[in-house]
């Protein structure tokens, strides 16, 4: 148990270093487009230099939808969320720590570490109605692909790119919306450097992707979207 | 058949969230490049999320093609194309109601929702004659990755990766001249929606592709690309 | 046989529709980055397409690297190589077909093709030295990936995605250089709408492509890049 | 030996091509992103190009890593970081001979051939802390992947896209810190032909990418990231 607790700090680590390390360093000369794609490569890196150890779940949401589809011991899920809400902890510490040696200055608070939100001045400027829809249908979305691909009528060793990109293209529709967090566990991680509105805001991204995830988890326990083995 | 109807029910939602939404959300930030590769994952995810249940068509014609080259039942291809159209239609609609939260007002009849079209003040500025012919050969290529792909001669597993770039390849050459169809099912959803001319110019994005898929399915009907076993 | 021809014309026709059709229809809104994933996305698509029919080579350099390795015959050779040049004929006048219904108007001899060239005026402006040097090398590389990733001892099933997606780096860094040939069929089609220079710098486009393919071949033919299995 | 020795000549000189002639040739072009994608599919290609011939390394500290982790002797060590810096040296040799043909003219020492560097005037101006800090960080994911993703549990075949796709992300976010070395010879090459700074701040680019290696060699030694088998 050691071993996945220590896969899952990891990959939650670098699921933050790469997505919102994107956003802190770099989001004037990738885009949107390139924070996208960093989001997405962070899961395909870890689901194959991790999965095998503890599955790569790097998001409490999704080891809510695994355990309610009936994957996962209730236990197994405690430890997960602790490791993984660590993992986003540190990432978000590491991001602070090597843009503090940034000549020009930095201010985390003020220039942000890549956290969620919503409203006036936050990208496109969508409501908290939108948020809240846009994080339950867009958890709902990756993790039918997270279910369905890690199937075992689905082809084996496929389910770390077709996770990996669905969160690349979840990124490209909804940055401007929410800067997408559909996983508690990276919405987590930077609201604590920054403080302010991704503190105040944080409920949302922790609330709605529990439900689209739990919402996905029931139609798989169900066997609604399972073909026969 | 319920879970077939619901696979592509979900699975042409997703393929209209995500490749429309980028139109809708994030055109502006990503571009031709972010919205062509987000139709593209869009099947990635969904081959490998609901592909083992249905077959990821998620566009009635694929469906076509792939009941001309023999291996689908007219029942069947019928349920598909209901669930297909009414995915698009409910994908549509989840756009226009995250959008409607848009803080600085959008209207879809105006701003769009990533409909098809050709013309004087559509992309590039293409006649119909090009759309129409963009549009045939487009979806016969299209349907000769997804025939060929999915053949029992290729390599399993890879086929929902090279459809999925495949179909992102064919926005990136295709979205200056039609916004690229080749589906009927993603072409009506935005349409009923947005309105006037997506409505008027439908019914190329309807008949041009599956002209252009039927023809890909009597090739592989006939075997003229058919590798022997 | 037939088959096979079929297939090399289809490959390499889609080989022009997509990377050349990047060049002509959206170099304004993708750029080289997106003109580069369009012609590495075409190899993916036809590789996984067409692959088990003919290998997918849509190139006559990778048929002479083949050859040269031992792997085909001289009579199979000729018939790819001319059914690879008019598919790529073919492409590049459908190109010319949905450009021409351009309300905007658009000159071939003019507004171009994608054809290859160097000097000034052409791309970042290289000399002809540093285009054959350039073409030359990129073409070896090219089919060391080719060669390597469909030997036995390589995994199966991946050649496709790995090959194309090298074709994509080797646009990236060369498009600048000479617009990126490492392929004769691909050179001819558009030279023959263009005409002028296009026609006049053919030359090295043969030549060049074909001398790394060689050489790449007789490696792999003197064993000195395989493993054992 | 000699097999493998050539093999990883020939993957770290396509790894500096593709890489820094990204930089080179295109960097005002195809921007941060182009160049993290050539660096990633550099990988990509030689993984399945040469891959099964020595293990595709093309990086002392992958090397080195490899060997703590107990993967490889100190002999094969030595003659793989030989031929990886001859490989790097003969890759910024061929970019500094095209870009010679260059016809508005081209000053390696000032223009510069896709060095590593930090601090006032690169990149997006870092200290020499946060470099270092990076550099060990990037790397040590690095090798979690590399490690992780060959290990016999992993899913075989995939090793060479997920890394592949790790060091595109790693350059996304890492390209404005450091231009992203995380491999002794990358950083190399380049140098010698680029002198001034770019020498002086080497020995960071050697040290930094060794104890991050060393670091995940050792958490894989330990068998803390194993599953069982």
């Amino acid at each position: 148990m050691m071993n996945k607790a220590l896969a899952e700090f990891i990959g939650t680590f670098v699921l933050v270093v790469f997505g919102c390390g994107a956003v802190v360093f770099s989001s004037d000369v990738v885009g949107v487009l390139g924070i996208a794609i960093a989001f997405g490569l962070a899961i395909v890196a870890m689901a194959y230099g991790i999965g095998s150890v503890s599955g790569c779940h790097v998001n409490p949401a999704v080891s809510l939808g695994v355990l309610i589809a009936g994957r996962m011991t209730p236990r197994d899920f405690g430890i997960y969320v602790i490791a993984q809400c660590l993992g986003a902890i540190v990432g978000a510490a590491f991001l602070a720590a090597v843009v503090s040696g940034k000549l020009g200055g930095y201010d985390v608070a003020v220039d942000g570490l890549g956290q969620n939100g919503w409203g006036e001045g936050y990208g496109g400027g969508y409501g908290m109605g939108a948020a809240f829809l846009f994080e339950v249908v867009a958890t709902f979305i990756f993790l039918v692909v997270i279910l369905g691909s890690t199937h075992a009528s689905s082809p084996a060793g496929f389910a770390g790119l077709a996770i990996g990109l669905t969160l690349a293209a979840i990124h490209i529709i909804g940055i401007p919306v929410t800067g997408v967090s559909v996983n508690p566990a990276r919405s987590l991680g930077p609201a604590l450097f920054v403080g302010g509105q991704a503190i105040s805001q944080l409920w949302l991204f922790i609330v709605a992707p529990l439900i689209g995830a739990a919402l996905a988890g029931g139609v798989y326990r169900f066997g609604w979207l399972q073909s026969k083995l």
